[in-house]
């Protein structure tokens, strides 16, 4: 199993914020994130920054899965009138991993209640997967970190690599 | 923060019941629900019983929407035939907030086991929340008592109060 | 309630695997299903092996929820191209109950974390219910166990039984 033999894993980072592609707010969150992913073993082979515009980022996560396995992107999983990336990610994906947004949204709680709010999702894009995670630095790898250890494994099965256990 | 300082919110309530509606059983959901927002510092604005009918459930959702931050409706929630308040509630809402839904189930589930079959949904429409919780008077006050500390935050983020932490 | 003076209710397995369906593999979570739903007082009227393909799982179910109050299928529930079975489903059920497909995942994470990945679903067909366990006997009957207890109750409700309480 690839979770006791780890292979190095390609992944992307994909920071959706205004004012981060603006150039008005520096992105803490993208490089966060990208620090949680390598210090599991994945290999950051692109990082990006699109605003909060459904047609971008539905582009951006199309490009990335083309090139990386993990495909996490952060910020705009929010309720407010600009946070569209559960949208976009909806529309690109081919299935939905509902049990993973549901394990990030419980793990969230624990640091605060309005983790229910996140419209965060997960699904899966050809062999690849996309991850939404929010927009704090904070929140954003307490969320990676909450599904992080289902994704060699995901990867694998995606592949092609099945067992019945 | 509006949780630190709380401002008064309006708040509606919609009783969904094929009985109550024809005038053969008292509600006695509504009132409980209404008492329960008020202790949370909400306004109550209307009050209204509509039957079991999807059509009329919508046009009141929609009504009440327009002059209310926040629709409860009481009702409707189970599996039965005409159990119908979920498929309206979706109709009419915007964006959906699953884990809202999920904490009230999960929270529910401490009581009774039957909670899992409960189909609730809570929805954006517009710039207020329409929050579904079960017909019975307890069930539907301990449903929303599980997430109306959520709400103010909620509603701020709605009406364009965003915040980044 | 039936839950107390329990009658004894019909129910139907369906296999859902490639190698079962070519013979190539004993179908061992079929049976362990069959004898976990027998231990809680449902009579099994039918037993299917079908391949993991969308028509013929669709088919099965559309005929077996004819004779059975409740169906469970298992296999097919996982990520890899050829797991099909949350996608039949959908589509043969009237209404979806998130809060079974929830608790199971909940209670698959005890055994194991990989329970998230899980896209199992429970839905309604007529006055029947589907309800998808994974593909191995270990974990058929433990996703089974988690949610048996509801069944009885939901399938009195989805025959016109209400109660308010």
């Amino acid at each position: 199993m690839s979770s006791s033999t780890p292979e190095v894993l390609t992944a992307a980072v994909l920071t959706v914020s205004d004012s981060s592609a603006r150039g008005e707010r520096t992105d803490l969150s993208g490089p966060a994130v990208a620090q949680a992913l390598k210090q599991h073993n994945f290999s950051i082979i692109a990082t990006e920054i699109v605003p909060d515009e459904e047609p971008a980022i539905k582009q951006a996560i199309q490009r990335l899965t083309k090139a990386a396995r993990l495909v996490v992107t952060t910020g705009g999983t929010g309720i407010a009138e600009r946070d569209v990336t559960p949208e976009a990610t909806r529309a690109v994906c081919d299935r939905l991993l509902e049990g993973v947004a549901e394990r990030m949204r419980i793990a969230g709680e624990k640091t605060t209640s309005f983790a229910a709010l996140s419209r965060a999702v997960c699904g899966t894009c050809g062999q690849s997967i996309v991850l939404n995670v929010p927009g704090s630095p904070r929140g954003s790898v307490e969320a990676l970190q909450a599904v992080i250890d289902l994704m060699p494994h995901a990867l694998d099965l995606l592949r092609g690599k099945t067992r019945h256990d």
